[in-house]
């Protein structure tokens, strides 16, 4: 299996301290050695790091870990092998362009029997079950709204009868993001806090680090780090819900469709550093 | 205006050498200062670094540098601005998937009231005009080949009716790979020069830096360096005549089409690094 961190912002925050844990994940503190990668959407932008290799011991994730990056969406991933060989091309997160817009896509999670017809326009370049599913989102979008992105409302909706249609066949957490919105899908374990002021002293679980968010952060900032289990240990994550489809704008959880099980409405928050 | 800088070789190869005097160029021994950006194909995957700043002064280019990706195929750009902002989606190399393939693509000149009429299914992200080219190639070869990637003779007649009709706005230099052709069109001036045993001391003329390549290769390696200037002062560069559009494979220049200027048939040759 693999491992998801997302982060989603009111104000433009790098991912150092967060991926600092996350990244011990990639072979030092667990198993997941089998490649690595972060994306960051800047303004329409995005850049994507890919390694083949455990992010504990890849020189990339070193000058990510250590260059603040300021974004408001990230999707990052390690990667512990279970459809598709270790190679770049099976590297998350992936990569389309649909309407306009970058959309980037990681998965935690094995799809069995899972052989989606597409219609062409967006097809895998690896051998993975979850390129094949990203593909298969995005094919089922671009049908659906040929012309124009639609309004968030829409597209949440369209993107969860997607997801439970793909997720019976297994697992299937993942994050999703277009540089607006962050759209977190849990199947089985995906967890997020909201750092907002006043802001806490977090420590790692991962690694002895440790830091005080007041210092770099103003009262309005607010951040929503993802993950598929806490990576503080000081800290109250809360579970998102098996069988949601949670969207984050803004750094805080928008309920977008009847059936968001968590709430909007979180007050003000903060940080250029999570 | 921008340079381009591109690598087609027989063997996997790091571009650290080249790259050391192409990224000078970035804001040290000439001006375009304003993004830089460099994708390797590996395997069918790929990878592209990207900044919007200049590449003398960034941390990432430094990575690049002094990190060395072996690859067959890579294109790399620096940017001075001519149309679209100094933002991330206006960065160069830009990357899209067709036919299950990565495609890399780069531009240096100025398309002038250049406003493609696209289908849709490929859509620039930023508004420069050599996204709008690219995705113009793109949407004209999808059009023409929707089924799967032709032959690499159709290929190329393809691309060079788009080239020609693109080329009408202004200056159209570029690069352009699937990862396996790397394709330079020529429409001002684009250099290359064929690195094979015996191997040269080659010499920098951005840098004060030489390598003696007999001591990083085998006999049987060969690549292939394209650039918009030469980037050693001590190998004959050849030039590909404005209006041309030339493949190269497996680090030689190859004749697909009967326009093609360059005769192939290179002997043996090489280097993992160039």
């Amino acid at each position: 299996m693999c491992q998801l961190l997302g982060m989603n912002c009111n104000v433009p925050t790098d991912i150092c301290f967060s991926f600092a844990g996350f990244r011990a994940r990639g072979g030092l503190t667990d198993h997941h050695r089998d490649g690595w990668g972060i994306a960051f959407f800047e303004g329409r932008g995005a850049r994507v790091f890919l390694e083949p290799c455990a992010s504990a011991d890849s020189p990339v994730a070193e000058l990510v870990r250590r260059y603040p990056i300021r974004s408001l969406n990230v999707i990052a991933h390690i990667r512990k092998a279970t459809q598709g060989q270790i190679h770049l091309e099976n590297t998350h997160p992936f990569q389309r362009e649909l309407w306009g817009r970058y959309w980037i896509f990681a998965h935690n999670g094995n799809l069995c029997g899972y052989q989606p017809s597409l219609s062409g326009r967006f097809l895998p370049v690896g051998s993975t079950d979850s390129e094949h599913a990203f593909c298969h989102i995005l094919d089922a979008l671009a049908q659906r709204f040929p012309d124009a992105a639609p309004s968030p409302h829409e597209l949440h909706a369209a993107l969860r009868t997607i997801s439970i249609e793909i997720g019976r066949h297994g697992e299937f957490n993942f994050l999703l993001s277009d540089g607006d919105y962050l759209f977190a899908h849990s199947s089985s374990r995906l967890v997020y806090v909201i750092r907002q002021s006043p802001f806490p002293v977090a420590h790692l679980s991962d690694e002895d680090l440790a830091v005080d968010f007041n210092e770099v952060t103003t009262p309005d900032d607010r951040v929503a780090v993802i993950a598929t289990t806490p990576l503080t240990d000081n800290e109250t994550w809360q579970s998102i819900p098996p069988g949601t489809l949670q969207a984050f704008h803004l750094g805080a959880p928008v309920a977008l469709g009847e059936t968001s099980t968590v709430a909007a409405e979180i007050g003000t928050g903060l940080s250029p550093s999570a």
